[in-house]
């Protein structure tokens, strides 16, 4: 069967995690602002796979480390508000790696059983608006 | 052309709101709750199309004012978490509903910023581990 | 201000229903077929705008033109069905005519309310699944 | 290395379930009435994981068992409307735990194929109703 | 315990991939067509399983063909259109084989790091624009 | 009624957009380098809104230029992927805007129609891989 196109031979989807160990100076250096800033000893997967398109690397972080930095809202609230899009949005990865973040970040078990009533409530009722095709009141406009 | 069957002369997708004064017992009943338990003296019309079916008014009411209340987060915080989902899960209503209900919980227009700010990043992040198809790390398992 | 590019004069985003005196015969056909297939004598704009790309009205049509046929379920079933995906999707133009369609195939007033209290309910769990990242029971897979 | 954090030694994202034996008293309540309700002698993990927050276990039953009761609806158009909400939000356990409930409560194989047609189809005019940017008719409002 | 009814030893939610050795001829006319486009020699578990409802697997795939064939657009631009849509919609299995797929079409690697860039950035900026309930602009209507 | 409280009267959900004119000189220069990159003469509602919040202004500008950009992909296709997502995430806004913006890059009629095409089609089979549970082929992990 010679000359036959097999897609799993030829090409692979998903993209390897890039180790420290194997990361170029310029991706070393995101490596380091991350475990700095979170004060962690590792990097996890998101950005070892997002490392091999480096500008994505660098782009994605700087605005994480600015959006997520405390200011008007604390951290723990922030990283509550990542955790409930990341729900809302279906991520998996996102879920597994914000919940561990929040609770880093002080969210309790108690908080994260509201955090999840509310996230439920908001779905449920965010279908009910949308089914029964409900106008904004002029109040709200 | 008689006999001819129109869509829109026999049947009306969207039901009417159920103002106080047309209103059963049992749905005033929950309005003057809503108005009671918010401290406002109008019904929005969430509830006043709801009321359509009053079960669903009801029992609606019901799990929202069980969840808002206070308890391990502030009603400030719940609500800001109810406005992330619901402009995550893209309810028009909903976001202009609680951005209203936000603000009058206590969400500063700079907490709005920072707000939307987490939502579209953790929405960008959410594709981005979707799309690189990265596994969640055996320490968030 | 010679020379400036202004993106309103120049590019129209939204294309323009075709009615059926301005049609092709191909798009003429599909139009007929329609209201021959639903007894009725008028187009809605749904197909007159997908009209524009006569090949997406036609393939259009004719999916959905088989999808919708009583089969193992009923009209009215696959009606309601077809609206609950639409709401959950967010589809304000398909939520208004699925219900005005599903209406016309026989769902009542009542089979409303309960439909959309499970979309609701569906939608919340849903979120509660992914939130708490629950492990799929054995007996399930 | 002493003082470092790790996520992973400290945070634990995913609640365990919690099995009969060693369920609270109000944690078995809703177990038993879960188990009466569907004629079942066990109970799945949505249920153990949510028990981790009671308040969220009983009410989220309390809804489920109101809504899914037959009504205007009987059970299997309930249960099919539920699966093709679920599949429609990407729930992969809901999509695993209500492909059975439907099928026990007489969906056949049958109409599943014409259930995810209605899904996909479905899924398919809302993104061109959406990307067309129809108007909705005035025949629909 | 006899007469007790248990989910998992009854109901098989998950449908087995049809194995082109024990396809109705239907169904391999279908297979061989979709080995004979694509030139490849192997069937990938999305027709496979499809095959159980085979109008499903006939229409879907008749559909295919004729929208990814080269026209306006050539087949790399649709496959990642497709690829951008599947994360978008978070599809796991659609990801997977669209990422091989837009590969094998000729997406280079720096391709999919600038592609999942737009799809990351679209998806915040979406979000922005309903969070802040921004109004179309004349000029876009 | 002393004293009541009024949502309406008191909370604004929607901020206004910022006209060139009263923009602090921060938020003039992002809009000189929009006008000035794009080669227009206007700012449209995005970005005038965003301006309440000068760093999301200014961030996300930042982001948009560089990943807009030319680069491994050409603008036109960057753009046809951002308006893909778009209509996938069921943003209106952003469907308008970058309708308009992809057909500025050269976007024609037929391509627009092909697009939507594609769109619909990842939809319909992103729904049926999931409700069909369909595992990942061991060639495309």
């Amino acid at each position: 069967m010679a000359g036959a196109i097999f897609f799993g031979e030829v090409f692979m989807p998903t993209l390897p995690p890039i180790e420290y160990a194997d990361a170029s100076p310029e991706v070393r250096a995101v490596y380091d602002d991350i475990m700095a800033t979170r004060k962690v000893e590792w990097i996890n997967n998101f950005w070892k796979v997002l490392a091999n398109h480096p500008d994505n690397l660098k782009r994605t972080w700087e605005s994480i480390k600015r959006i997520m930095a405390p200011g008007a809202l604390d951290a723990r609230t922030k990283e509550m508000i990542y955790l409930a899009v990341s729900v809302s949005n279906g991520c998996e990865y996102c879920t597994a790696s914000h919940t561990a973040a929040a609770r880093k970040a002080g969210m309790t078990d108690a908080m994260l059983g509201e955090l999840l009533a509310v996230v439920g409530m908001a779905s449920e009722t965010n279908r009910l608006a949308n089914g029964y095709r409900i106008e904004v009141d002029e109040r709200f406009k």
